[in-house]
Parts: structure tokens; C-alpha cells; sequence
């Protein structure tokens, strides 16, 4: 084996058959598909508790929820912040359900650490280094959101950023990117996943609902993405997606869901993969 | 049913189960999937006649091919012209496949009309207006191309210039676009494809060869493609992609075609479409 | 002198002091600036006459105006077609101004090239080999507009093909690109003046107008073009900009037009170039 | 005077004349134009004396090196951190010049503010909120470049973030955006600074190095900066920039940058603004 000087750690040639990244005893990569699901933004106790049991029922298996919320105006809604962690947490007690969520200030990754499963970096810090840096020293996995306009290089080197201070734990995510003036908020960039499997042994997932930013075209871009490959998918879902506070457009409903992950199991055996079974609590 | 005044011959409420058109009996569009196959450029007539029939056993039913090839240089090959046109009929006549190829210029619609079944219009065409009018007069299908950087609205509007003059066998096809500085060519955006489907009654099909410019990620992008409900591909295929005087770096082997269509033939299966079976001669 | 194998004709070492197209004894290139003004379509004899005669006044050389419309709706405005061309030939007739026209297809060449002193290839067609060929045989100058996603390679190569059919009176024009979801119709990329300045002997102009698509922007851009060596600009002019049929958003009225030439001697004088004085009828 | 609720403490209504930060006694807005010059990284206490000595010469005013070097690899050097700031603190000693450098993380806002006169907020962080807010919280002026494909509304609101705290002494910076597949590194979009002009009352400058990647059009670019209304220009000037250890290729010499500042006062006086003469030590 070489070692590729540009990718030292994240090179496929390291680990030729692929990284399992371990959520809490979930696994992401390989063989196995995980659906993270859940509202942009954590708003209540009752509301995160209330779609955490019934994204399990529909077969996710991990929850996906904002306390820190990184939003473009200082005036909106900016998150609960720890109390939205706590209520993250029973929600995950109650399902046993892999809490994920994200990490905006690298002051706060000790504290998001204690309640989360896996630390999310979002796009717009996908190259703000001192928080790379600080989540590479958690014992938590990361999912790394590809930024806005990132290139494939750019987006592996932000790995190497989390690695390299000894964080082998990470995930890559799709997530859209600017392009265009077009119909839709984001152009959701499928072609980084067969690309991206081909020089990393890093497990790769998609997001669809900031991908499009159209609940509409959330079902059939999950099902592109894992038949180019995808490890997973994380969907924005609320079981009723007018009444979230942010991003309702882009939120699919637990019921949505729960058909979408039916689609899934049988685009997902078309292509030798399946999707485990929720994890009892 | 109310008319859609921008989109008065695209809507899809003109048509709710969608438009099949036909090809010489191959059916493109609602439950059948297409194959395109064959080489960029038409370059002699033992070269198309072997790719046409490889890729027939490979289980496509249309042939394309390049006769009057638009190059970005003047001084690059730009195709054998009538001579290819001949070499597409007897390769047609021979295996039975149907012929598509590129008009880029109106004078030569009827010319070109005479030897294909199916004519294209391509990206650097798409807001040619003489170019759509004159297709638009003629009795043979039209696969028209998404430009580079066509907003879905320019992409209808484009269709819309087709339909007026009469012509209403009109497949949309998204080929990849132009955005972020990338290690790609293009971007193929497959979110176009639900998006169009919901809007148009036209079927979509979908390029991944030059939408990626990478023949290793075409197989992974045709399976996504199937996978959001594109009504097939056409691709770049050629018995020995590393001769084709164009386009070699994009285009997979016949061989890995027809391992690709296995592929495809499984996850159609899985949304619920089909791949038909190439038509008697 | 190395001839460039990639632009044999457009290359800068071909002439290296630059070269100067000739629109009816109206210099473009080196030190003298032109002014292009008019309206986006020609609506009446009386409109076109009256837009002449202010531009004039104000100090422009050159008249604008849209006979053959390239929409992106087919249900849109398309222009007067061969009466707006001889509008615009009895308005040069009364004021002196030069004619630019746009012409969009092959088989109108000829007839557009009777009226107008400088044909004009738009955006959409710069890829549109065809009529990029036939304006290369005729005797008139034309202006080449960059297309909205064309590399500066792609935009060379175009000229070349106009070149290489023997007409060497090209003009280069900037018109903003697609890039980033903006406020902004488009993205004016003034870099590509120095880049061309440095790789071609041809003029380059800028228009502003399309370049923003937003009339306040205008005077700003265009002095920023002068400032950073274009050799003109090409404005969308009217007396009532609110009352134009198309474009009226990105229209300057004839007064700020008259302003804004003063404000562009003002730069040019600094950056070493001038404005000449409109010819004699 | 109506509030702005989208804009609460940007919008141009505020202050219709405009807002003069005041670094150390620079102005920097209305009628006055700054140039801030000096290298990519600091290397020693002796690369950067000569430097700041040589831009003294040339005529700009304010000295800009990186000491915390946020860079794609974390295999490239990341800057010498303190000991930079105190390279550049003895230089402004030395000479005079006001100092503006990088901050990256949210817990060296105090330690950079001790040595800087300007803290600068770099594009990949231009929607680090927790950074955002502490420098909004500093008493310095910050400088916010514009992230790679930030639109008008997420750059003025990402100044929202630092006004909010308390900090009004913002100015933005335009630097290249993520365009097309181009042949530059970036695309400059210079017609930002009119359109913020009329929406916000800080002043804006431009950084023609990053914004074309190449040193060879960062005269022709900074002239046009000037020409459409910025407040000055961030240039990358070493006295031997291929001796640069990062971003030799845009960066332009200190003889380039005294003839820059000459042709920028004439573009200036042409368009009713000057440039001052450096401050007395």
C-alpha cells in the first residue's frame, strides 16, 4: 500500500473495503443503509418526543434534530440550545433511538458531545478549521455536511482536518450546492457519491431536503441516491411539516416517511444493500 | 382542466398519465424504459455496424451516434456528415435499432430527418429558436437537450417552441450542467427529473456520460437516474472506448453495457418501470 | 512569431498592438471607445427614430435595436423582423448612427447584413456553428456576445469559427454570466476584459445592461468596464424605459445616457483612452 | 426614516450619507479610499518590515498579513500564529501602517485584538455565527469578506451579526465568488459594490488578488473596483512575490503596487474620490 501525501487518512486505498462508522451499535457503511430523520429544529419537548416515535416506527434509526441552530439572520429563531439537547436525549432514552445534531461553536463540543451521538458539522463550517479541529479531539463520530460550494478536494481535506487529530469516526454528507439560478434552492450534486466512493473508504449519505428544499422531490431523490451508492440518507421529517418552525417547505411527514423507507429496502436490495431493522432500545 | 398559460402544450395536466413517444414502435416514456447506446461520433461503417450490434445483444434499442458534430473548435473533427447519416441507415437496417442523431443546423433538418428515427437537438442548441421551429415542422420525434445553464422554465419554454409548430414527439433530456469549478465536466442534476415530471407530461431521459464526463460514474448515475423515475439514458458506448476519436473518457465498453442494463433492468423493477426487450428487425 | 495551435487567428501575437473592426468608418479597438445605444426591440418607425436621435445627442455612435428577438417564450414578442431592420436603416439614414442588429438564423444573413452595419451574434447562439459560419462569410463586422456559461476557451474557439471563414472583423462583448443564485439576473464577469485583452488582438466591449439587468447598476458597471480596458459598451437606451415592450428593468433612459458618457470620459481620459466624437451624417 | 426590519442596523436609510470606520485614524468610506496591502502569510519579522516598508512607499496605509492562515489542507501551513502578530505589531511600529489580520476562531478574538487595528473575518467563515458575534462584541473595526457564494442578503446579514453585538465599525469586502468552471480561479463580481452601496451605509472594498487568482489582472481589476465606487482595495503584495509561500501567482510586487496606487488615484479623481496620503507615524 502507498500512501496518498494529498489524502493521508482519508484515502481509499487505506481501507479498501470501506469504514463502518459505529452510532451507538448503529452502523453506517458498507452494507448496511441508515435513515436519520427528524425536524429542522428541536421545538419542544412533546414535538421531538412525538417524532421520535414515529420515525422509529417507520423504520429510522437515527434522530436528527436542531438545538444550535446556524441560521442566516441573527433575528430568527436561533434554537434551544442545551435544554433542546436535553430534550434530544430523553426523546433517544424513551426510542432508543442514536441522537444527531449539530455543533456550531467549538466551545460547545464538550457539551454537545455528552447528549449527542454523533456531532453534525454543517455546511457553512464545513472549512471553519478550529471547530474540525475540536470535534477531532471528541470520542463522537461526525457527520460533515459538504459546504455550499466545495469542491470534491475541499470537502476531503475538511475530513483529513477531523482525522488527523485522531477522529477516525467521520460520515460525509451531500447536501445540494449553489449553482444555477434555478427552480430550486439547491442543485443536489449525486455524481460526489460514486466519486467520492471511489477515493474514500468514508461512508457517504445524502440529504435531500436541503438538496432540493422540495418535500416533493425528497422521496425520488432518496432513492437516486442510494442507487449511485449512498450509505444512507438524513431527511427532515415532522409529523406535520406546515407547523415546523423552519424549513416546513423541505419537511416530509413521518408518514411520508415510512413509505419512503419501503421504496428504499426495494431500491436498496435492486443494488445489494439493505436497511437493518430499528435497534431495540 | 384549466390551461396552463406558460406552459400551454408542456403542462401536465394536458396529458395526467404522461406521453408516450414513438420511436419506430420503441416506446419512450410512462412504464417502458429506453437504452440510447453507441458511439459520440459516427466514424466508418465497420465501426457503427459492430458498436450497433454489440450493443443490441447488450439489450438497447436505439442507436445514436454523432454525424454533424458540434465542436467547440473549428479544427477538431466535425463528423462525416451525409456519410454518416448512410452508415446510421445501414447499421439500422442491419440490426433493426432505431437511429438517433443530432441537427444542428435548419437547412439540414429534412436531410437529417430522412435517415433518423429520432432527431436530437443538443445543449449548445437549446435556445436555438430557427433550429426548434424547423423540428418542430418535421414528423419525427425530438430529443431535445438541456443547455448548460437552462433554468427548467428556459428548459419547457424551449419544448414549448417544438410543440407550437405541430411536432408534439418531444423527450426532454437532462445531460449535466455547468456550476461550481469541479473535478467533474458537469453537474448532472438529476433533482430536474421529479421536477419535470411533475410538471410536463413529456417524458425525461437522462445523459449520464456527458453529465459526468466520467465513464467510471456512469453506471452508479444511470441507476439513479432509473431510480427517480427517468424514463431511460442515453450513453456514450463503444467496443473500445480508449479508440473513439471523441469523447474516449466518457464512454463505457458494450461489454460494461450490457452489465449496465442488468442493472438498471433491477432497480426500474424496484420503482415499478420496466427496461423492453429490443424489437424484432 | 509562433503561430497559437489552439487560436490561430485570435491569438494576440498575431497583432500585437490590437486590432481595430471598422462599423462604418466607426473605430472599435485601441484608444478610441464606441458607445452602442438603443432600445432591446425596434417597435415602431417612430420609437427607433426618436431613441436615434436622443442617443445621438448624448454622444453615442452606434444604434441598437432588436429586430429578430431570440425569447425564451414562443409565445413572447419575437420582433418586427424585416420591417424593424428597415426602421432602423431609415433612423441611421436621418442621424448617421451605425446599425448593429441581432441576427439568429443562417438563412437570414443576408438579408440582415443589407440593412445592418454590424451583425450581432447573442448569447444563446454563440455555440450556433452554423450561423457562426455563415456571418463568417459575409462582408460585415460582427459582434460576438459570450454565452452565459462559456468559458473564456469556448468564447475564443467561437470567434475563431467566424474567423476562419474569413471575416476577421470580430468583436468580443461580456454580458454577465449564470452563476450563483443572486439578486442579480446575472453575474457581469468584468475579469474576462484583461484576461482576452492578454490572449486576443480582437476589441472587447461590455454590456452592462444585460450584464446586471438592473438600469441603477449601469452607470457604475459601464465605468468599471472602461476602467478596466474595454474598448466600448453596448446599452439598453429608450427615452421611457418603463414604456419598452422588453427589458424595460434593465433600461437606461437617453439623459442618464448622456450622463453617463460624460462620466465614462472622465475614466477614460484616466486610463488613457477617449470617446470620439460622433461621426458626421 | 422607517426601519428596515430585514436590515435593522445595515440598511443604507440609517445613515443616507454613508459610515467612515476608523482604523487607528484611517478612514476608510465616503470620499476617502484606502488600499491595504502586504503578504498572504507572514514568514519572518524581516519579510514583513520590508514589506510594510516598501507598501509605505507605494502609498497605501494599512499593512494586512495572515498570522492564523486558514488553509484547505491541514498538511499547508497554518501561519505562525502569536509570534505573527508580534512580527506585524513591530512592523506597524516601525512604519506607521495600521494592521489588519485574520481571525479564525471565536477564542482568539481578544488575543488578535491586542495586536491588530482591524480584525478581519475571512470568506470560509463568513457564516461562523459564534465568531460573527465575538468580534461584534470587540472593540475593533472588522473587515467581513464575502463568503464563496454568499448572495447580497446572507453577506449583509452576516454583518447583522457583528452590528448586533455592538460593533458597527463593519466593512465588507468583496473576493471572488465560485462561479463557473473557469479559467480564473474565482469570478470578481464587481457589481456588488453598487448594489450594496444602495442598500447599506458600510463601505465597501475589494480584493482584486483572491477575486481573479492572478496577479496579472489585479491592476485592470482594482481600477475598475475604484470605478464603480468601492472604498479601496485588500491586494496581495510581497517585494518578491514568487518568493511567496502561499498565493504567489495573485500576488502583485511593491513596485507593481506604486504604480497601481498612481493609476488608482487618477480612476479616483475621475470618479470624485482621492485617496489619502499615508499618515505620518
Amino acid at each position: 500500500m502507498t500512501i496518498n501525501l494529498e489524502y493521508p487518512l482519508t484515502s481509499r486505498n487505506l481501507r479498501p473495503n470501506g469504514t463502518v462508522v459505529d452510532i451507538g451499535r448503529v452502523k453506517v457503511g458498507i452494507t448496511e443503509l441508515v435513515v436519520m430523520a427528524g425536524p429542522c429544529s428541536v421545538e419542544s419537548a412533546e414535538q421531538i418526543l412525538r417524532i421520535a416515535r414515529e420515525i422509529k416506527v417507520a423504520g429510522a434509526t437515527i434522530l436528527r434534530g436542531g438545538a444550535f441552530k446556524p441560521r442566516t439572520s441573527p433575528y430568527d429563531f436561533q434554537g434551544l440550545g442545551k435544554t433542546g439537547l436535553e430534550y434530544l436525549r430523553a426523546a433517544s432514552c424513551d426510542t432508543g433511538l442514536r441522537i444527531i445534531t449539530e455543533v456550531i461553536d467549538p466551545r460547545d463540543v464538550e457539551l454537545v458531545a455528552k447528549y449527542a451521538d454523533c456531532l453534525q458539522i454543517g455546511s457553512r463550517n464545513m472549512q471553519n478549521y478550529p471547530l474540525l479541529s475540536e470535534v477531532g479531539r471528541s470520542s463522537k463520530p461526525v457527520l460533515l455536511k459538504r459546504g455550499l460550494s466545495a469542491t470534491y478536494k475541499e470537502f476531503l481535506l475538511a475530513a483529513e482536518y477531523i482525522m488527523v487529530e485522531g477522529n477516525e469516526q467521520v460520515i460525509l454528507c451531500e447536501r445540494g450546492i449553489r449553482g444555477l439560478s434555478n427552480e430550486l434552492r439547491f442543485t443536489l450534486d449525486l455524481s460526489v457519491v460514486p466519486y467520492l466512493k471511489e477515493k474514500t473508504h468514508l461512508p457517504v449519505i445524502v440529504d435531500p431536503s436541503h438538496g432540493t428544499g422540495n418535500a416533493r422531490l425528497v422521496p425520488a431523490m432518496s432513492r437516486a441516491a442510494i442507487a449511485c451508492g449512498a450509505d444512507g440518507i438524513i431527511v427532515e421529517t415532522h409529523y406535520s411539516p406546515k407547523d415546523s418552525i423552519s424549513d416546513a417547505i423541505q419537511t416530509i411527514s413521518t408518514a411520508e416517511l415510512a413509505q419512503l423507507i419501503k421504496e428504499l429496502e426495494a431500491v436498496a436490495k435492486a443494488v445489494g444493500q439493505r436497511i437493518p431493522l430499528p435497534l431495540v432500545k
